[in-house]
């Protein structure tokens, strides 16, 4: 094992108030940080510790090589990918190899649906690693709406957007409650699965949850200038209550 | 409106340094706290929040008048509640017409089945309300196995305990990924369950997880003296992974 560390740390959904106090501790002691972004642009993980970064904390942007222009099933997509997650491994790997601490930032939780997982699978067992857990964008989400998401014995089912619609469909109506993330292009797809499903009248659609620009809107509504690509779908459960 | 304030305050999976900055300011600046738990304990709420509440704040233990002597089919069962969530919730409104603010302690996040809610949805309308969201307990649990619990296109599912063994294998057979709570006296049911599914064999239990003394162990591992009442059951998914 190296003597250095890679941290993983979660940032929640946005809003550095909502950061756990070890995460918050973390950042503003780093020296090494490390985060996806996509070329050309800040990053949104970047973005939301703005402030907090130590000015001689040494950064290393990620840059994602591909990210729409392939569609993932093409098997270029992740072939380009793979070689990029090996990149950035190997960088962290030397970081650490010479005893720095590094800090990878991970929009909501690392363990959930995050970039920083592939990282971590690279680098298990040659570098020591911490992980800290944060607050899921989903619960950022359904706090937003201002109703509970899960009562009594509810079923809570987590889909992504990106799965064939009769899938989607099929899944949706065998649940009480609902989050649909990885919405972006694949919206009218969304609804029209909540609509097979029977859901739509009752779905709620959040962008940037938890952030000064959020914006809550019943799908339903017709949202005006909502963009689906830092939103969350969220249908709450109806389950027992005393 | 009334000119004081409750604040549903999520404590996280239970170590205090997991709480987020927001959660800690408040807990720290405390003058009411109220809490749930059982006759005659402590409460797991209370003990998290040890060292943080300063000396002079009010605390205000709500006890459940019953858990588990009565089931919960019995109509017994929900008028009890009913009333004691009525009495709860009658006395965090005289305090916030008073001018009041009132710390809720509530164990992992506030909408997400929790006891909160049901104060909430009596409250709301009368008082000012506001939700500090949490990293969920089932967050806790997946960091503690060393696993990501979600990749690519996976499904999760949480599923709680309590339902018929057949919904519950049901549901776990059409998931990737799986997450079981209020687990307790139904671990038989749902480790049938989770063989029925043929999830048996990739099933983790994680007791107490992010607290002093958490454990986890492989379910089929026969886990010597684990307990199943504050555990979770993790299933991770094998989504995409470039």
């Amino acid at each position: 094992m190296s003597t250095g560390r890679i941290y993983g740390v979660g940032l929640g959904p946005g809003d550095p108030d909502l950061m756990s106090v070890r995460a918050d501790r973390l950042l503003r002691n780093a020296r090494h940080i490390a985060f996806f972004r996509k070329p050309g642009r800040t990053g949104q993980a970047r973005n939301i510790v703005r402030g907090m970064i130590p000015d001689d904390a040494v950064e290393f942007p990620m840059e994602y090589p591909v990210t729409t222009e392939i569609p993932v099933t093409d098997p270029r997509y992740n072939a380009l990918l793979a070689a990029f997650y090996e990149d950035c491994a190997a960088h962290l790997r030397s970081l650490a190899e010479r005893g720095e601490e590094v800090i990878v930032l991970c929009e909501g939780d690392p363990f959930f649906y995050g970039s920083f997982m592939h990282l971590y699978n690279r680098l298990r067992g040659d570098v020591e690693i911490s992980i800290v857990p944060a607050i899921t964008g989903m619960s950022g989400a359904w706090t937003a709406t201002g109703d509970p998401i899960t009562w009594g014995d509810d079923v809570l089912t987590v889909l992504m957007g990106t799965l064939p619609e009769d899938r989607l469909a099929e899944r949706m109506a065998q649940t009480d409650a609902l989050v649909v993330m990885k919405i972006g292009r694949n919206i009218e797809k969304v609804k029209r699965a909540l609509k097979t499903a029977g859901l739509y009248q009752r779905a709620w659609i959040v962008e940037y949850a938890q952030m000064p620009n959020q914006r809550v809107c019943k799908l339903s509504d017709d949202c005006d200038g909502i963009t689906p690509y830092f939103s969350i779908i969220i249908v709450h459960g109806q389950g027992r209550r005393p």
